[in-house]
This record gives C-alpha cells, structure tokens and sequence, in this order.
C-alpha cells in the first residue's frame, strides 16, 4: 500500500513518514526541501522503510502534478495526507499583503484541492482510501493577528468537509485534524532556548502520526471527520 | 457619512444602496457592471439619495484599490459592506479547476482583505466604523459539490472574526450576517418560473438590508460579530 | 399585544420591560421577587406603560404554570422572553453538589420547556410569535468551573434550536442570544468599585433590549436563530 | 488497571466491556438491568476476562454513589465511561412533558457529573486518569422533535468540556464521543426487519469500542477532547 504525505519537513512530516513505512506502507514522501528529503530517505533505507522522495512545490499546481505523476503504478495508494502550508508570522491585518495572503492560501489550501484532485479518480476507482489534512486552531478561530493562517486554514477545513461529504458514500474517508498547540521540533527547542519545557507540553510528532494512522485504519463503520489533539496542559 | 457597498447588483446589493441611502448615508455604489450601477444611480437621483457609482472588479486588487480611491474625502466612511463574490455553481470535487477556485477565492476572499484594508486606516483614525461581510450557509458548513463556494466563504468568515478580534477595541466593528436561503430577486424568480412560491419564503433584500442597518447602528456596548438570517419555512 | 418577560430583575430584565412597554406592548413581569416587580409597575404606571407584575419562581414548573394562567386573554401574546437563570458562582466540579446543578439547571433550562409550552399553543393558534431566550458565553464553551453555568445554559440552546425547527414552519421565531460580557447594573458598578470602568465596556441593558426588541420584530422572510452581543472591548 | 463502564447494555456497553478486558483491564461494568451484568459476566469469566457487575440506576445520584463505592480500592481506576442515557423517542416540545424532560436530564446528564465526582479525587491524587463521554449529533444540534434527547446532550458536552478544562493540567483526560448514526445491535436489526442494511452502514460496537480504547490510550502530549464518529454512507 502507498502513502503520499506532501509536506514532510522535520517534525509531523518525518514522524508520518516513520510511522507509515513502520506500518510496511511504501511512502511517498513530497517536500520542497530536496536535502531533507534525501536524509529521510536515508533513514528509512537504513531500517529497510519503503519510501520514494519527490522534490515538489506545494504553492504551485503544476509542481503538485508533476510529483504526483511520479507515484508509482505498481501499487495502490490508500492514503494521501496534506501536511504542506506556508510559512506564517502574525501580522496585522495592514501588514498582511494581498501577495502574502495568496502564497499562503495557494501552498495550504489550493494545494490541498489539487493534490486531491490528483489522488481521488484512482481511490474512488478502487473504492476507498483516506485522505487527512493536517488543520490547527486557526481553522476554526480568526484570532487577532492570524488572518493569513486562519483564512488558508479555515478553507483547506470547508474542502476536507465537501470531499468527505462528496466521497465518503464512495468509500473515501476524508478527515480533518485540528492541531492546537506547538509541536516538539527541533526548531521549536531552539526558539523556546532556556525556557523551561515541562513534559509533554509539546505535541510529540510520533505520538500524533499514530493519531493519523489511527484515523487511516479506522473502520468505515466509524470513520471520524474531524478531531483535535493538544497536550494535556494546553489552554482552550 | 458614507457607507462604501462593493457588490451592488440587483437584490440585496440594490436593496442595501437604497436602505443606507434612505438613512441618509451618501452611499459609493461598486460593481462590475457599469449598466447596473447607472440605473441604480438614476433611481436615487429621481429621489434625492445620495450615490457614487465606482465601476469595480473584486476579483483584482488593483481594481479595488483604484475604487477605493475614489471615495470622496470630504466626509467619513462609517461602513463597508463587502457583498461581492464570484458566480457558483455546484460542482464536483473534480470538475472544479483550481483556476475556477481561485478565482472564486479571490473575487470573494482576497477581495475583503483589500477593500478592508483600504477603509481600516480611516476608520482607525476617526475611532470607529464598521464592516460588514456577507456570509451563506456554505460560510460554516462544506457541503458535497459546495467546494467553490464554502471555500472562500470560510475565508471570508476568517478573515471577519481577524478583524473583528484586532480592530474591535480601536472601535471598529466587524460582522457576519450568514444568509441561508434565496433570496427573492427577478432571477431567482424567474428561475423557479411557475413553481408556486409561498409567502415569505424567499429572503427579502429589503428586510435583510434592514438587518445590515441595525447591525451598523449597534451600540458599541452590544456589538454583533454573526448572525445568521433565513426564511421561517427553511430547513437548516 | 402582549409580551411576557419571565426574569425580570433590575439590569437587562427591567429595560427588557421598558423596550417592550415603550413600544406599546402589555408587559406581563414575571420574576421571584415581588417588591421589584411593585417598584417596575409603580415606574410604568407614571409614563402610562401597561404592565402586569406576576409573581414567579422560575425553578418550579408548578409556579410558572400558575403565573401563565394570570396573563390576560382579552389580547394576544406576541413574544415571550425567558430571561431566568439560577444564581451562579464559579466552582470546581467537585464543589458542585448535584442538588445544586439540578436547581441550577430547573431554573435555567427546565423552566424556559414549561414556559414555552404554556405560551406555544397559543402562538400556534394565531400562526405567528417569538420567543427569545437570553444565553451566555457558557452556552457554547464549557470553560473550567462554570459547569454549573454551562449545563443548563447548553441545554436551553438545544431547547431555542428544537423549537425553532419545530415550529418555524408554522411561523413561531424562536431565537438564541449569546450575552458575552458584563451586564452593566448597579450591583455590577458596586461590585467593581474604585476600578476603573471604560466607556461602553459594560453591555448597556437599553442597547441590548434594543436588540431583543429587533428580534422580535424581525420580518418572517429573514429570521435570526442565534446572534452575540459583546462590548467593543471585549476579549473573545 | 481498572476501567469502570456505566451504561452496559447489549451494543456499545458490551462492547465497551469486551474491549477493556481485553486489553487487561479489569472492568467494573455498571447498569440497571441485572440479568444482562450477569451474562456478560459469564462471557467473560469463560475467556478469564477480569469483570465486576455493579447495578446502578444512573437517573438516581444516590444509586451511582453506592455503585462507585464497590469499586475495589485494590487497583487504580484508569478509566471511567460514561455511557449511560435515558430511553427516548423523538416527540413534540409540546409532548414532552417536564418530568420527561428531568428524567432525561437526570439518568444522561446528572449522573455524569455525579459519576465523575465519584472518580476524579482518585484520578486526581494518582496524577492520570480517561473519563469518556458517549455524545450524539444531538449534543450539537437541537432538531426538531428531539429536545428530550438534545437538552441532556448538551448539558454532557457542557460538562465534559468543563471537566477537560479544570482537570487537564492535573493529567486528567475527558474526551467526548459525538456519535453519529445507527449502532448495529441486534434490537436495530430487529427494528429494521427486511430493510436491507448495506454492509458497514450502522455503527460496529466493536470499532466504536476501538475508537473509546484509543482515546484511553492517548499519549498526553496529543489529546482530543472531541471526536466525531459515523459509518461512510452517514449523510451530515
């Protein structure tokens, strides 16, 4: 089976990779980071993990089909997860360029309707498969400051919504997956410097991928739409 | 005062131009149809409503930016009301391209970012104003083949509580009216042709341009940030 | 006509009897204490306001069936407004006895049932009414040590949202006000003491009797099920 | 580890109770009906599934007490499922009569907090701890004829949220389950008689079951407070 995850940087994206070739899926890791991508592929062909890295852009359509083009035949794809978005800094809403707001609406939610469109003709051929977008706070809250996450975010949420209503009946489980909080990267560690981190405040990236492989397997007599993970002291 | 309404064609834009004008706001008229927008100015000529007609295109920044700056500067913009969106119909996940959700996103999202960002400066200066987005069902729920219009309708509605939540304590007001229903214009009659149609079960533009004037008029100890509107018989 | 205000103590209660008696409407006053009532009526009695003091002790069904059997036939009920709740003071969970969350939840959710069933017949009868009900913050978020707030107050929600798909049809508005903020009372202003208190950053009880005098006025083609109402000010 | 069930009846509740012990669980499983506790205690005293029947009136705080009372203090109780409601058929508001309505309430509501008081001290003391709540759509969403069902509803996703609230910092998890469809028992078969049933197309109680383990077993750096679950052909 062929899992395609298109936004596979440090983090969520490499601890899906880990956990869905760990489950013996052939992943198809898609990222705009070409090194990154060849030192997870290293890893896993460390550990005998099936994975193929294809370089793609996710604020750009024709990249996104292009790197689809790539999957391989020879096997099905029964899961696609959406992971990419753009990068994001609060900003006012004077300070949030029209320019700003399409690149990020185009590599978070645009993208997430092509790669879609891209994935669905085969899944609905062989009557099922899953695709699960990776969602946050801001997907259900406009909070002051967060206009160009929330606007891309809140949209990729209305698309989860119409696939999973237009699909699900097909056999595809679409499912949304509100992240609320800060995920425990690397990066994160760095910026958070001398800060005092108490255990699992962070969202561990190998605990939430098994959340999405949980979301992947459930049965469809029970498939979940939408959830939300935080850790257990994060404020809501 | 002025109250700027960027999406004036005939139904609720045409009843909103003669609500505001009617209460005495000098109303700058924008849309894409020249044609429209002279009528609509005749009319308020032939009874001494104040009106600007500003030919614009929502879908292009430049566009809005060009209209916005025609705004006369000799009074103060009390309220926009930002009705625009793109035309929509319903669509499979697959026949709908991302160049027609793009557009779709632009003419009705981006196209509320630039215009708010246009009017917030003035507003925040003089200490008040509101803004209005029109909002539909298609606002909070994503339904199957709904995708290009629940897409930019939950931007919209994003973009809506940012403003709200950033500029509410400099006094700026921000709502969203979620229309659910149709609303009783030529077209959609015309449409329904000898379908009986019973009493009051179309959204009348008047009543509802009434809902957006209260709305303006809210005391600021009482602030709306969303409504929703229907028809008594609507199912929802 | 007639509207009947059950909870009608000095802040939204009081001005809720203004609204309506300036108006020209019979106020039937309903509420526990009976020298407050006798000081609304003395009030009315001297502008000419028509208004009827009823005693009533929301939290027991018996005692509103009671009250409602005092309310004139000689005109018709328009509009009933529940305004009751139960005294609330922010509590663990585990310093909430149960018989404590049952009279809070008698006096908040299972009298505004009663009272809607003893005013619906009539309503239906004459094919048109409305019904308002005055929620809070807590009827839609759970926020830690309010569940003695939060239960009842989700429940009457459930309960504005059946009527209004019940009886909608048969032209009854049923309608949901979320009250997030500050009542603006004397007992409020007391309370506050030295603190310095911003313009406008308390809800006016007039501006929002205003909205719920809206509310009830709102033309059939255009209903409103649920709106909130926030000072400018007020984080959300 | 002990995980206590109340509500235990033939579908999820057995359901429920077969996943538990069969994670190793021991189970003390709760319900009014004494002759079902009884077989599902000889089911699983045949396959060595550790289980403790406890008759409980959930309508009754008095009958929930002493219940919760016989749980062994020789364990720690890991878990809690709230799993219990009243017997409901949908009806008028004005069929509902209010002592229907407070026996709802009491048996679907009332006994979640007063079961939760039992066991969060524990939890708390020991630092861990999963209380599950069973929703249903008509926890979100107040339809016609079904206020009996939604006013007890939204009162237990009131106080779940509260519990999550208060009690997440201290390492206690309460998580609700919106449950969207029809369980497949033997009573819905029943009640279906010829009707063909498309496979997967009512709720599996042993995949539901899976969905509650899960939860229970969520690593506290990824918590959902909230899920939805549904078979694929479920419209929503």
């Amino acid at each position: 089976m062929i899992t395609v995850i298109l936004g596979t940087g440090p983090g969520l994206g490499a601890a899906l990779v880990r956990q869905f070739t760990g489950q013996g899926h052939t992943v198809v890791a898609m990222a705009r980071r070409k090194d990154f991508l060849d030192s997870l592929c290293e890893e896993e062909a460390k550990k005998g993990g099936k994975i193929i890295g294809v370089p793609c852009d996710a604020s750009k359509p024709e990249s996104i089909k292009d790197a689809f083009a790539q999957i391989p035949k020879s096997d099905k794809v029964g899961c696609l997860i959406y992971n990419a978005s753009a990068p994001f800094r609060p900003a006012s809403i004077l300070d949030t360029t029209p320019e700003e707001m399409e690149a990020a609406w185009k590599a978070t939610c645009l993208g997430a309707l092509v790669a879609s469109q891209a994935i669905l003709p085969g899944m609905v051929a062989q009557g099922y498969g899953t695709i699960l977008f990776t969602g946050a706070t801001a997907s259900i809250r406009g909070s002051a400051k967060m206009s160009a996450l929330a606007v891309p975010k809140f949209g990729v949420r209305a698309l989860a919504q119409s696939i999973a209503r237009e699909f699900g009946p097909q056999g595809i489980h679409a499912s949304h997956i509100l992240v609320d909080g800060v995920i425990d990267t690397e990066k994160t560690r760095q910026y958070l410097g001398d800060k005092p981190i108490p255990q699992d405040s962070l969202l561990s990236p190998s605990a939430m991928a098994q959340v999405y492989w949980q979301l992947y397997a459930q049965d469809r007599s029970v498939w979940t739409q939408e959830l939300d993970i935080r850790p257990f002291v994060e404020k809501f």
